[in-house]
């Protein structure tokens, strides 16, 4: 099991948050935020730093899908995100893409009405990671990432899922026992006093 | 009606592209590929270079409404674009981010399956024009964005509509008698052998 730290602040603030926590870490992802912010800039400044470390780029790409991961990939990206509801063309684009580059595409399915025919959909076209992402804006509205992990779980076992929004100290606890390849975040970790000490918690109750 | 011309190439390029067609152009859109390429360097750039041009970045937001909206405003942008399947949430973000900044949201109905009542709801919400638009990716397959142009013509009459995908003088015909408020044109203009020619030939088919 994966922990994958979502960085969405600066890129001063990203580069020193990793290299707080990076021992704890499997995968750094550049959040769109600093996506937006600094464009491939934060790919690279990332990629010089941490030389062997996977970088996530969450481009939540909707369209041009070979183009757009291709920009990813040739700055140092090892993943990128495309949006599950966008036309099969652009996943099929972008896992294009990533063929010819040795990465890996993630479909973030946030908003997907039918998760299970959905997920079935996207691995066919041969992307490596489900995402079952409750929306930052959604924070505080009791939406859980945990019930859609849940039902993939069940419906497809052996999926390849990761599971990210308002994950933390206080839910780990019942996110490891779904099994998810990856756990991504945020917040939790980057707005800590502490962000090593939360990152090593995390870590420890999650299996190797 | 306004047009607007899509910046989807290298930052040099965009500029170099501007130059040569802004007296014709409405809205510079920084594309995509270019904010994932140089983040909001390349907002400050047209900004420096065309103080009273309209700019809109297409983030194609889709979580952190107010702040990835912000991030575009901070930079310049007048105008920043959703995705109109996002949850409300982030919609009403991006808008209250759009009312502080005096800037405006465009919601881009890609992959919406009804568009009618989805516009209703995007328009009641703040939203500021409601783009039809048909993915680079389905270039070729038949697709056009014209369809959902009519429809919304004739249910919701007076909306503030544009239109986007694959557009060019073949086509700009058939999309003026719809009287979208902004035509969205990418390709034909920045990959014509004399953009500046193919931009004063659309601008002539366009009314004021």
């Amino acid at each position: 099991m994966k922990l994958q730290i979502a960085l969405d602040g600066t890129l001063d603030d990203s580069l020193a948050i990793l290299h707080a926590v990076h021992e704890y870490v499997g995968i750094a992802e550049i959040g769109t935020p600093l996506i937006y912010r600094e464009g491939m800039a934060a790919v690279r400044a990332l990629r010089d730093a941490f030389p062997d470390l996977t970088l996530l780029a969450d481009l939540k790409i909707m369209d041009a899908g070979d183009e757009e991961a291709s920009i990813a990939f040739e700055a140092g990206a090892n993943i990128v995100t495309v949006l599950a509801l966008t036309q099969d063309a652009t996943v099929r684009g972008a896992v294009a893409a990533a063929q010819r580059h040795g990465g890996q595409v993630m479909a973030d399915l946030m908003q997907v009405p039918d998760l299970v025919s959905c997920a079935r959909a996207l691995l066919e076209m041969g992307v490596a990671y489900l995402c079952l992402h409750t929306a930052h804006d959604l924070k505080g509205s009791g939406v859980s990432p945990l019930d859609g992990l849940r039902q993939m779980c069940r419906s497809l076992p052996g999926a390849p899922l990761a599971i990210a929004g308002g994950i933390g100290l206080g839910t780990i606890e019942a996110v490891v026992p779904l099994c998810p390849e990856i756990v991504i975040v945020g917040g939790a970790i980057t707005r800590a006093d502490d962000p090593a000490r939360v990152a090593r918690l995390l870590r420890e109750r999650m299996p190797a």
